[in-house]
């Protein structure tokens, strides 16, 4: 099997870039990729979410994200949006969690609609990850 | 294969949920799942441990674990104790690590006996994921 | 297949021996184990990183990393060091994220050498991942 899904359960800036960074990396890679973003990874689907990242608070190296974000450009690493942008201009695909919209009181209009392939619940996670032959979590 | 191993390494409120609620979808579609309980989230299993989760540092959302329980229950959405009940109905195996009990000096005597089928460490669960179609860590 | 890959994303006390334990764990019953440190996981590969490994915030069991770095001696657990001297000696596999080095400028001058069998990007990552039974996120 040839497809890849991965629970983005984190918000934190880090946790974000890693699911992109491999993500890219598995469709670069000629896999099929699918994110499946819940709990607090939901806030990056959100309207300007991804402009909004915190870091995590393991900033072992005593910087912000804004210090984060300032040396990834200097390496020449793309932020979030960029990824993001790639990752779907490759064939990823994107659910966001139903139930927490449900239980946070996040409603369709609050939500980053370009970025969005479909919305579910429990049952499409468990659906992707039978195709697929590796499930991370994030 | 039709088994799953997950790996449910933190304690908070947030990722027992995610734990559960993955874990009862997978075994709602027909495959067979283990929860391996070890490092802080061997704290669900202890006595009174899965009413006193607390919630991740990402509420991102600005709330705590108290209004965190109150939107689920608007939303119809069941708390730790009823999933872990349902996970267990369905046929869901739990570890409790052992290694971690022996360096945190936790006696059998203080663990919830009802939710735990088997006390073992890594060669367990190592046994477990060997026969897993997947192997999650959350 | 009887490959392993393993990102080590955080870079917590608890999350890097759970690696190793992990790690250690497949190896000892036979399969090959690639650990990918990317991110704060990086950390524990510079110079004198397994030393000052930060516990997990989520210390429920109140305690510091000093006092589980006790508790662990007085069970019998192996600290970060011996248990990486293990991994290597059991034929595992490190790499090093040559992305997140960039970003934080971190030169190989920095790296303890005799941890790490490689540096490489998400590219190498993906290609052990391909070749895994299992991928986990730790």
């Amino acid at each position: 099997m040839s497809k890849i899904t991965i629970v983005v359960h984190s918000g934190e800036f880090d946790k974000i870039m890693s699911a992109l960074i491999i993500g890219n990396g598995y469709l670069a890679m000629g896999d099929a990729v699918t994110l499946f973003f819940t709990f607090w990874g939901l806030r990056a689907l959100m309207k300007n979410g991804l402009k909004r990242l915190p870091l995590s608070r393991m900033n072992l190296f005593g910087m912000g994200a804004w210090m984060m974000k300032r040396k990834m450009k200097r390496a020449g690493v793309a932020g979030p949006q960029r990824l993001f942008k790639d990752f779907r201009e490759l064939g990823g695909r994107v659910i966001a969690c139903e139930m927490t919209m449900d239980v946070m009181g996040i409603s369709r209009s609050s939500m980053e609609h370009g970025l969005i392939d479909e919305y579910g619940a429990v049952g499409m996670f468990v659906l992707e990850s039978r195709e697929s032959r590796s499930t991370l979590c994030i």
